[in-house]
């Protein structure tokens, strides 16, 4: 007579379910701190993405390996999902597989563009108030209209992610979309409120895709992208870093958005930032400055200053403040409800605590 | 002075949080491919259920065991909870204890019919459009019409499980639910719109049960089950398996189904699906024919072609197509909506990866 | 060439997102079992709050320590996130750092008074209709009146928690939340309907704090707290366990609670519970009584009688009955529905297994 944990297993292998021999890496942020905005009152906020996550990667012989990574965001002032109404696997979910040709992944992720960029923001892409990534930095860039309202702007879901080998410094990452729609609410676009350019929920007209490429000699890195949403707005940015001493890293970008196909006039935004990271003491400053010009519209303008102060690799304190000017960051519907932006001004400051898992 | 994080752990004992010396074994698949249905556009997609699971077995001495297992479902293509609907813990969410006598837990999780009739569908009980598992194989059972609309049809919330243990081959599997409900639907059947037979989340009329018994001898597997769901619906299903030889397994199953408590006439649904594994190369090949024959109403009838091509013993790529024609899938209301279930005629082909980990 | 892999893993530390290195403990508790109530149906349902949760602990060096801690719950007889409705990480998540003059935690969690109490609770704070501490314990005390509706009623978001080192015998729990809005319904107090006191989704107007002082000497354990809520509820408990003999624990608990801030009349309530814990064969007995008294309003009377039978030090069996009668124990606008508030006479029952992992 066997137990029957034994015929338990038996079944699980069956279904494609045990396979419990592997080590999953758990992985994630916690950073939570003081947020205070001069118009607001006092809240407790964060400066990082908020994250749990798994991933693992089995080698499958001959150089080549199979991989996953799944990523929760949250917000832990709160408890809930980040934003409340965001996708539960925000962060990620892919497969894939990697080898000498590159890596390969299905799924659902940051956009070429976007995940590049973070590595030229003076804030790392973090989306605290005091950062420029996800407004000022990419110029307001929705690059996932397809999905509904509450979701992120800087991912593609249903998608296919490459990313090559890095040879003589040079790499690239790409990754292309299906059409297919995701709860997306209404652009009215060149169309009208009866009959808008996308209908609520429709599909792209296109494939989304975004591409980038990076090379690194020596104390530089420069990259280069270029992006199409499911809408048609198009996006190419451009970014360079240099650690121009052992103390001193300085970084900038350019980025142009050409709305053309959802809007009949002022259907250009060029964005650009500058930073710089000072090492000082056990930690290091922060600066940015940068600007988001959208045609026929206000400037905005942001400078940022920070300090993080290095308790280990892993955990930091940070004190932030930063001076916005001009437009709001909303991005949900970058063509249509450009011109009904609020204009904002506003001072932020931040003091918290950011440990990594 | 003693720490504070002592004074943590004496509370956390206290309230019976802590003991963290226990290992837990995180498992899951990822699982993402690109699906393209002839009437539709071409989208991600996936063929098995995606997860991630936590499980863990402690010995109590003297031959008992006690386990738990937790298992979320989510798309890997947008990030969403499985469907965006599901409870979290959709795969299962069970607690119990195992020795001689089997193992019996609580919670929930698959039918005891269900369950078994995955191991014989030639897709594994996949729920790819591919396979045949979720509408043909159980003849569009729904197993909890007692849950609201957007969960799945083939668990029991609230409920009781036995897994027998194996002697001389022979296995018993058995769970019953409460009759508590949990925001189904109004189900009209033998009412009228205005007094539905079953009014929006009430009780089940009887305790939903299920129990299927399964043989094991040499090469050979057999099951009969039977089952009885919240409304009354009876499913009857017989299935075998037989490893025709090193390369070659067949098998197939037959199901019943009897909604005469909800229906006057066109009760019965017949069912039947043969399949075959055949190994070749590094894989295997699956094929499949079923037939779902609704009294009252057109036949759906499904033909299905895949290959399994194998990376490793946890990680594979597969190529797949179908062609069904007749009745849609869905089975939310059983009782209720099989008049109004459109025509189908669609062929459908997928390629992907699915990684166990 | 190098290959992608390090690639990604460069990009990741540049974002903040690797270092891997850590280990973090995954624990929870996984309970489930019937529940029969006098006036209901038979249930699946649980006695503890079922919960998964990660935490680590990271040595900084000199003493200190950075901590993490998130914290999600579950209904295991269904699948869903606990009461469907709360924060994905209910249970806790906070970040925080702790050294000899403490711990100090961002984030959200329990109350001071809340935490503090479950100690002197006989049913150990579990939320089991057995139990007394969410109701009757501290008198239906709302701690988070600001959250919405369907969110816990004993945690404070955006706050700060300080627990002292313990100093011959005496440690301090504090917490401090900021005013910010977290999705409140309007809580017409002493104002209108057509103008409440508080307006849905209002900012609270005070900081609501909660402090606790516990006391251990020998047998003995004491405290007393103080709490104000959002909407300047007020709260005072205090308590006292004593380890009588080897087998025998007793202990006791006095609440009172003035909401003079939002009634004009009737604004106290004053509640206490007895309760002791007997040793007896591989397990023990649990006994409690105890009375909630809202001036103008019945009086709640609740007797409970429990046994846990232990299979290990991390499982146990249990059987629970209870007799309460009196007010219901819904807390959810403490200030607004009290008078609403449903007469209550019921017996409940239950029978099921808890398992610590």
């Amino acid at each position: 007579m066997k137990k029957s944990l034994m015929t338990l297993a038996l079944l699980g292998a069956f279904a494609g379910v045990a396979h419990a021999e592997t080590s999953v890496t758990i992985y994630g942020v916690l950073d939570a701190g003081f947020v205070k905005r001069n118009d607001q009152t006092l809240t407790i906020g964060k400066r990082d993405n908020n994250r749990l996550g798994f991933k693992g990667v089995e080698d499958l012989g001959g150089g080549l390996k199979a991989l996953f990574q799944l990523e929760t965001r949250f917000e832990p002032d709160t408890g809930t999902n980040e934003s409340t109404t965001r996708p539960f696997w925000q962060g990620q979910s892919r497969v894939g597989l990697q080898g000498d040709f590159g890596t390969i992944r299905i799924g659902r992720g940051l956009t070429a563009l976007q995940e590049t960029a973070t590595f030229y923001d003076p804030w790392h892409g973090l989306p605290s108030v005091t950062g420029f990534h996800a407004d000022v930095m990419v110029a307001g860039l929705n690059s996932d209209p397809s999905s509904g309202a509450g979701n992120s702007g800087n991912r593609h879901s249903n998608a296919v992610f490459y990313n090559s080998p890095e040879v003589n410094g040079f790499s690239v990452f790409a990754d292309m979309a299906t059409k297919e729609a995701n709860g997306s609410v209404a652009i009215v676009g060149r169309g009208t409120a009866a009959a808008p350019q996308y209908a609520a929920n429709a599909e792209g007209s296109t494939n989304p895709f975004s591409i980038a490429g990076q090379y690194k000699s020596g104390q530089l890195n420069a990259f280069i992208a270029y992006e199409r949403n499911a809408i048609e707005t198009k996006a190419t940015m451009l970014g360079a870093s240099v650690q121009a001493n052992a103390d001193v890293k300085l970084m900038a970008s350019y980025t142009k958005l050409d709305m053309e196909h959802t809007k009949a006039f002022d259907s250009t935004v060029k964005a650009w930032v500058i930073g710089a990271h000072v090492n000082y003491g056990p930690g290091k400053f922060l600066l940015g400055y940068g600007q988001k010009s959208p045609e026929g519209l206000a400037k905005t303008k942001q400078f940022s200053l920070g300090y993080e102060y290095s308790l280990s690799k892993r955990t930091y304190l940070y004190v932030d403040a930063t001076n916005k000017k001009g437009d709001t960051p909303s991005r949900a519907n970058d063509a249509v409800t450009q011109k009904a932006r609020a204009a904002v001004d506003f001072r932020a400051y931040s003091l918290g605590i950011l440990h990594n898992f």
